[in-house]
């Protein structure tokens, strides 16, 4: 969620943003339906296990079942708080580049076309090209 | 604990320093105890099971009931390193920022009352005009 | 896992790594064996109840008691990665820096004889000058 806010207040300001997800932050960038792919068990394994999307996120704290979750679902909501979804897609068609780790694909097992629409791949180089040129650089 | 040894180093190293706060973040900011303050059900309902100042805070690993994070707060004491609240307090008399997210304030219900003197509230837009002007910029 | 592969691939790209290793983190640059030391029983206590190395770490998720870490450490060997052991000595081989933080040290009770060969120890101010120079700069 902090990643999105900043990502957009940025966008909003006139900066260049860059999104760079590994491992499990690569979960937020999956289509919330399974998509067809060849897999092999552990593959298959890890993507049933495994939350798809930003609408499978729990709170960090104070989950508490869901509840707390969906208390400030419904919060965010009423304080005209995009959901995560809107957010993410607000990135990408505000000119943000959403960068999908390719090595946390491999070893996860995630195939490109189960990803959302407009992410790219790219390695631990594509990430350092865009951290040096930006001015500010967080690990989230 | 990260957070304020390093904003005090930098600190007393002439170093600019602004602290932004956010989500469960605010809680470290909040008055030990309660204040009277105008919310609804849910906001209360927050408000009574999240975690009031630095004194609650727990080790992050090993906190094994409480035992862990009091061994840590002895060995600390032994070693003359400051309780957290005394680190904040010398963040902010020495000049640094502390701002809370107005957002996450927003979706948790805090009040600036609850929050300890000397803590201003901001959004995005002031996190990254501080970023920006900073050489160093960490999400903690 | 990310520190490692982010650290290699800047030093694979002719950049200066240095590595500030605090709290927790600490015990990933302990030796997997026990040295001799004179400590007191919290020291001891500590010294047993945490992880020893890069070996002890698990997955911060679906660790399944085990089973998950044992599982992408397998596919990580199927992938070529190497393994968590063999990327911290490359970034040391590689002339990065690999400095543990002396105040955790002594909150810890973990003497240098205890870290892997090529450690050096340092404090706030270390890292400070490392991160000033340095263009990006990440909290992991």
């Amino acid at each position: 969620m902090a990643t999105c806010i900043i990502a957009n207040g940025a966008l909003s300001m006139g900066k260049k943003v860059s999104l760079f997800f590994t491992f499990w932050g690569l979960n937020i960038l999956r289509r919330p339906k399974a998509v067809q792919t060849q897999k092999n068990l552990i593959e298959r394994a890890f993507e049933y296990m495994m939350p798809r999307g930003t609408k499978k996120l729990k709170l960090s704290k104070m989950n508490m079942l869901g509840l707390g979750t969906e208390m400030i679902k419904g919060i965010m909501k009423k304080h005209n708080v995009e959901p995560l979804d809107k957010l993410l897609a607000a990135i990408r068609d505000g000119g943000g580049r959403l960068v999908a780790c390719r090595m946390s694909m491999d070893l996860m097992g995630i195939r490109k076309e189960e990803l959302i629409d407009g992410v790219e791949d790219g390695g631990v180089a594509t990430y350092l090209a865009d951290a040096e040129k930006g001015n500010i650089n967080l690990f989230i």
